[in-house]
């Protein structure tokens, strides 16, 4: 396989935007990754498209990349439009990786978008609803609540059970809330930019015990794009190639076996295809669709033990200016979270930070970057995983 | 890129099965393949899974594959859902194809499904109208007719200006329709099985001047499957292995450049990898969504020259046992058009015939296959075109 390399990076804020379509915000986190590559649409060779919801949303299934880039002026390519939940645009990324390492296309696109806010609210949670197997999960199918889906009940349990497990405090939780929170106050691309301390976190409206309002992801709109190329057209394009080191993907617990978590599992993988360890690793973006998820995850990532999830953010180590940064971009919490461009926004942050380039959040001579992306439920266990390593 | 050889390939008969799910009818096809390879689940390493309006008719978004595999028992491999029209399965064989051909992995399963059928039949057609752009498209969005969509529309249009521009006849046309029909009368896996003569093509309902019911494609639910493996994997599981010579997809025409139809370009590419040119195929499998299609088909794929798909379907070429068999399986018309089953239905029946496993409708001595596969409109061109070349 081919070395490959991040050649241009954009998105658009993440947020609420209920006069733009997925085609607008597709083109705009497109154009904005072009501009950055110093590339023309003739240029590409290949897109593949992350969607999750667009079929639901607006009616636009089937050819949902080639709507947002045909009539656009991209010409006769291959638009693969790929699905996998939350995580469907870090699997776009893979497919263009994928593309690029086996020598099949030297320059090829991935974008990630997705439109959730809609007029009628209850359209979007119902929608979000669907990212478990409906059949086995009626639950889901009987549709979720007014303010919130049925996932945020399911890190709820998780929370519980980690607190019940390890000690985890409530107010560790909050304290990578409100890291997050203050995080996104800094990043002009974030959807919610206003910092919350602890306390603030603690006294919001609690949504599923013991989660607060400000322990959770929203919904949001918004497009994410990065375009890949191998070595020598990189090369040629910038002298700050950021390199893809390791595209790992998977679904779900091996419960039979006994195995450990999903994000354990594939970042062992993608560690191995890098040849690095977690403590080679200088920032990280990953999937905190609640709090209690970035406590458990940087346990399975391997930034710290098993159980030491609470005491690691309560350290301050995952801060900006920590020993292993996560979310500096305020995370899926903050930042906001497109389900279908949310893992490209990740990608993004990570691109910009190796390069120096994320401004007031800028994580200190950073050189290598993991994103953590997950998606979709089915029999409580996450139905897919990416983690992706890039250095400078 | 490495060599790839279809080592299992099973369907489901393509029909209207109301009492079946899209996860019975993915389950059927996967098992048949499994055992046509002598391969059980925990061999499969990587799975693409296409589809194409599961969302808008099952209420089953962004998991699809995975909602159908990971409960069955398939284990922790990456699963990725894609999603392009009428294209959604061939994309994922091309897919497949890639991760086998890149090293990536040495086993992948290919799964095509759809379910169309639904007691709600106006359903299934709203559907099917959303392969367009429906931002730009506000004549599909108002919705297709009781019994037809408007693609119907597109496909009398194109056979008219055929028609016109070389003097193609509907008696031509009837011939292709009655060719198909009679050839899926011998088809065991066909959803129509019933031999139409030029007359009863003729005779039948219109539908879109000039075509008559017997020229069209319908609905149907269905599921097609192919397990895709490295050469040295898969010549210990058989000596039968077909091989993957050629797997390209492009979308559109490239009206821009006048340049010439996809599905001519797209052939061009696949012949140059696969080493060969129209003459050495055997048997063809290709998109006849209508009746017409096989005709403007033939010309863009090499088999006549342009303005002679009339004659040549009319010289019995295209016959079983013509010179350039075409859809042996009865095609898009009686084999039936699950579309996101279709590439995958198309690829299973190629290797069945190079295999020499198609009885009644075994084309003598076939050594060298092509698959063309169509899918969604974007501005009056299509979105989707693959095609794949396949040899004993």
């Amino acid at each position: 396989m081919r070395d490959v390399a991040i050649v241009g990076a954009g998105m658009t804020r993440f947020g609420k935007f209920l006069e733009k379509s997925s085609k607008s915000l597709g083109q705009e986190a497109v154009q904005n990754a072009l501009d950055d590559a110093g590339l023309q649409k003739s240029d590409i060779e290949a897109a593949i498209v992350g969607n999750a919801v667009g079929g639901l949303m607006t009616g636009q299934e089937m050819v949902r990349g080639q709507a947002i880039l045909r009539p656009w002026g991209f010409g006769d390519i291959p638009i693969i439009n790929t699905e996998n939940a939350c995580a469907s645009s870090s699997t776009a990324f893979h497919l263009a990786w994928l593309y690029v390492a086996s020598g099949m296309h030297d320059c090829v696109l991935a974008l990630g978008v997705e439109k959730l806010y809609d007029e009628d609210k209850a359209k979007s949670f119902q929608a979000i609803g669907t990212a478990v197997d409906m059949e086995l999960d009626a639950e889901a199918e009987a549709g979720a609540g007014e303010t919130r889906t049925r996932f945020m009940d399911l890190y709820a349990d998780a929370a519980k059970a980690h607190m019940e497990k390890y000690g985890t405090t409530v107010q560790q939780i909050a304290k990578v809330a409100s890291k997050n929170h203050t995080n996104g106050s800094l990043n002009p691309y974030a959807q919610f930019r206003k910092p919350f301390s602890v306390e603030d976190v603690l006294q919001a409206r609690m949504v599923a015990d013991p989660l607060t309002l400000y322990m959770c992801s929203g919904i949001g709109d918004g497009g994410a794009a990065t375009i890949l190329c191998s070595a020598e057209k990189a090369k040629q394009l910038r002298t700050d190639p950021i390199w893809v080191r390791a595209s790992a993907i998977s679904s779900g617990h091996d419960r039979d076996g006994g195995e450990a978590a999903v994000a354990d599992r594939t970042s062992k993988r993608a560690y191995e295809a890098a040849g690095i360890g977690p403590s080679d690793v200088d920032v990280v973006e990953l999937h905190d669709a609640a709090a209690p998820a970035e406590i458990s995850l940087v346990e399975e990532l391997g930034f710290c033990a098993y159980g030491e999830g609470g005491p690691f953010a309560e350290s301050g180590a995952s801060q900006i200016d920590g020993d292993t940064p996560v979310n500096p971009s305020g995370g899926l919490m903050a930042r906001g979270h497109p389900i279908g461009a949310t893992g490209l926004g990740q990608l993004v942050e990570i691109t910009w930070q190796l390069r120096g380039q994320a401004g007031d959040r800028q994580v200190k001579d950073a050189k290598v970057g993991l994103t953590h992306n997950a998606g979709g439920e089915i029999r409580g266990e996450a139905a897919v995983n990416t983690v992706h390593v890039l250095t400078r």
